[in-house]
């Protein structure tokens, strides 16, 4: 892949108590998450992890995943097809995976109200969706900065974070080898990798913002394009007279795409090349069916900038720039906050629907408060699951680290479940068709005290698993009828067996004896 | 304190970057948390630690905490009080801890719509509120079971669970012990402590919730009532009609008192003596001034039974029971769920209003889904910040062990931090007077990399800061202007202090010249 000695290594084999299946859909092999129970049935969930997780496949890093055959490079984009009312083999996919029927998803891409994003030279990935009528996404950002990571810790990163449920993954290294690192993540992902262009284009003038151009920033996008970027977020609408309307917040401007933009718009006293060379990038995008996630270079960095006139003035200019790239076939979705107090929240989303078309909402968090560093992964689940049960598609992860340091492994897992948390209970909210299969299935296993099946339907079947080993590792615990929060003589789940077996005699008794009612009985 | 030997060790002196703070109220000392800014100014926090984060008290955990002097005992209960107008010193205490004025205490006790839960006879505690009018508030059940802890760890437990925030314990011990368990925790605890009193009933019984009896049950109300706990969980709205309600659940019943009672019940074919007997239990409360915790025993255990039949229909008969215990001048909360998705959670919170005259909420969590055992902190952490903006008053926190086992001291914290985060996004959604200057503090710090001040403002110092060591330890990474994140070229915030100060510049430049105005400028 390149002459510059790497070798990750990266977590591989199945989830603990699940195995890869796949359905055959219309020659394409669809993967799921088979859980086997210990009761005889089983539970198919979706999976991202890719081959990684399948018992049977083999992993060459230096070669990258095999392409998925079929890909059709010159009939335009997905959403130019969908208006065609083609369903794509992308769609016929996606609806397999999702459990709903194809022309569904052909429809809400035709409306602009999902993406598929799905670069056609990026045939490693599987195919999937962002829309609101489908089940919310979760993204986890990785990448190196100038002070930490290698190229084999973004690979195993990359490869943890879509084991756990990552839908996505953007690579936002702003360090070393930039080009290499993304070219190995690439050929390795199973899902869509976004990123965001102006990174690179930074490197490429030394860090120094006003250095910038319209022509570096577009050699850098083909570059990108190139090599199979899936979604590039695009900080075009940040423009001059927004600036001003940063002054006076708590926290400025906290996106580096935003405040980058904002340091050049000044130098020159100009318009952002990003605005004014829109129309060129979406003819660029549109050959590749590159998607664009249009950044919120203005969010708020906490919560008294939350909702304010920065933000909703260049979520306008959003509006406006949805509707440019739609005329040109470019699929959008739109990026969101951020810091937001919850009453805040559900405006968010009613105000992008209305002024993007209701293009996919995308948001990092936000976080419901500022007073947690080291906890917002939590912070953010909080704003994540109300944003998300509001009708945003997808949730960009925000891990334990966030505002302290670039995260390591085990912050981008916790980061990922915390997030996989936040779009379940949204889907649970939303009443997503057999969201709750999973919440009945493991609470089942866990009033009849199947303890491995517990665990194999969680999340993380590994952590709940060395939680209850903690007390009582012997394996006949793992079929007991109580654990060790109550112990045996106070478990209510094993009260209640004996409550409902009670309940079965009074009722044969009263059967049988065809006398008196015995319920309801009045206080004696 | 007792002959069995007992020699617990406990974590003491100040939060890091912070010192405890007295304000002298009429005669009272109101303890604090002042946080010392590096820029000279310092934020005082509400703080529920006690004397055990004072750098000048004496701990000796032998002896207990040293008691506030001034309780009367016996001119009846706060409620009674507050309805004869009077301004408790409970009551002035509590208006300067939360920084509101004493009447308004005294109105919203006298309504019923707070409590003060402070039995004459734990005058360690320090007085605090629990109603939607104040701070949302946050208690850590703790205690042990047959299978694990010990004495030395719930003292320890406890002191450690009111260091992070936590406004109330409950001692839920079902193991060894359970007297002397209380009486370590009841004498050495700074905040109000709660129990069940039917788990020590039903100890006294060996276990056989059908040998339970009024007599054993009142005669443990008693005992504990004079060791002084402070409120007490009574499942008093467990009635017979309601049991088969619960037949078709997932679930079942999942309180341990309720499936206690429904076996009584259902054994003894007769209504439980909890309901039979609920005026006798009211005239021993209110000698002592302990508040009801009217406990949900139907409450859901699953996604799938959530504001089910049998839980609202014991609502309706906790509602009945409010009644009269406010009869009896005993103040009352009531409990509520437990495992309910996203949309189903402010139903809890209206009709728990409307059926129980605004008594208190006291909820637990509850779970947004049932999929992530091992991260129940956070699936619940979502569903109490949703219902705590609803007008829940206090959440009793779910550790990440929920479901797993009994929580150590490290889930402890984890459930308690978990939860402040929850609480305080509740304020902040709620516009509870002053809660946003923490967030303000804290962002402030942040924008101008006052690392240090970041760290001491947050929930979790001492996490926060080993977060940030963990890629940049050297001590002037700590007033740098970028973190490993990013990087020294990528900080928005640095570029956004760039871009303020080319503002500036662009005003002077505008005032000396007055010539032409340069924002807003359109697209070149």
């Amino acid at each position: 892949m390149s002459d510059v000695f790497v070798d990750p290594a990266v977590t591989t084999g199945p989830i603990a108590g699940s195995a890869k299946v796949y359905r055959e859909i219309e020659g394409m092999r669809v993967p799921f998450r088979r859980v086997h129970l210990t009761n005889g049935e089983h539970l198919d969930l979706y999976d991202t992890s890719g081959p990684y997780t399948d018992a049977g496949a083999v992993i060459d890093l230096q070669r990258g995943l095999p392409p998925r055959p079929g890909v059709i490079r010159d009939r335009g984009t997905q959403l130019q097809r969908a208006r065609a009312g083609e369903i794509t083999a992308e769609m016929a996919f996606i609806a397999a995976r999702e459990g709903v029927p194809a022309e569904s998803v052909r429809d809400e891409v035709a409306r602009g109200r999902a993406v598929i994003p799905a670069n056609h030279n990026h045939p490693e990935a599987e195919p999937m969706i962002i829309g609101k009528a489908f089940a919310v996404k979760v993204n986890a950002n990785i990448g190196n900065s100038a002070v930490t990571s290698s190229i084999g810790e973004e690979v195993d990163k990359m490869v943890w974070a879509t084991r756990w449920g990552a839908d996505t993954i953007m690579d936002l290294s702003t360090g070393r080898d930039i080009h290499l690192t993304r070219e190995w993540l690439l050929r390795n992902s199973p899902v869509p990798v976004g990123t965001v262009p102006m990174y690179q284009a930074l490197e490429k003038v030394d860090g120094d913002p006003t250095e910038l151009s319209w022509d570096v920033y577009r050699d850098t996008v083909i570059e990108q394009c190139e090599q199979g970027v899936d979604y590039m977020t695009v900080h075009a609408g940040v423009l001059l007279r927004h600036i001003p309307l940063t002054v006076d917040r708590v926290t400025g401007i906290v996106s580096r795409g935003g405040s980058i933009m904002a340091a050049w718009c000044l130098a020159h006293h100009r318009e952002s090349f990003l605005y004014s060379h829109f129309e060129e990038l979406c003819d660029i995008l549109a050959q590749y069916d590159v998607t664009f996630s249009l950044g919120d270079g203005l969010r708020p960095g906490s919560i008294a900038d939350a909702n304010d006139a920065a933000q909703f003035a260049e979520l306008r200019t959003l509006g406006e720039l949805t509707k440019i790239a739609k005329a040109h076939g470019v699929q959008v979705m739109i990026e969101g906050p951020g810091h937001v107090p919850m009453h805040k929240i559900v405006e968010n989303v009613r105000l992008e629907e209305e002024l993007c078309e209701e293009a996919p909402f995308y948001t990092l968090g936000p976080l419901a408060t500022d007073i947690a560093p080291a906890y917002d992964h939590i912070t953010s689940a909080i704003g994540a699951a109300i944003i998300a049960q509001a009708g945003t598609a997808m949730l960009c992860y925000v891990t334990p680290k966030e505002h302290l340091g670039l995260p390591n492994r085990k912050d981008v897992k916790d980061g990922v479940i915390a997030y996989k948390i936040a779009a379940h209970a949204a889907d649970l909210a939303k009443g997503h068709p057999g969201a709750q299969q999973r919440d009945d299935a493991l609470s089942t296993a866990r009033f009849e005290f199947r303890w491995e099946d517990q665990f194999n339907l969680s999340l993380d079947p590994d952590t709940a698993r060395e939680f209850h080993d903690e007390t009582l590792p012997a394996a006949p615990a793992k079929t007991a009828h109580f654990c060790s929060m109550c112990g045996p003589k106070f478990c209510s789940m094993r009260i209640t067996q004996d409550v409902r077996e009670a309940m079965a005699a009074k009722s044969r008794e009263f059967f049988e004896h065809g006398s008196q009612v015995y319920l309801p009985v009045m206080p004696s």
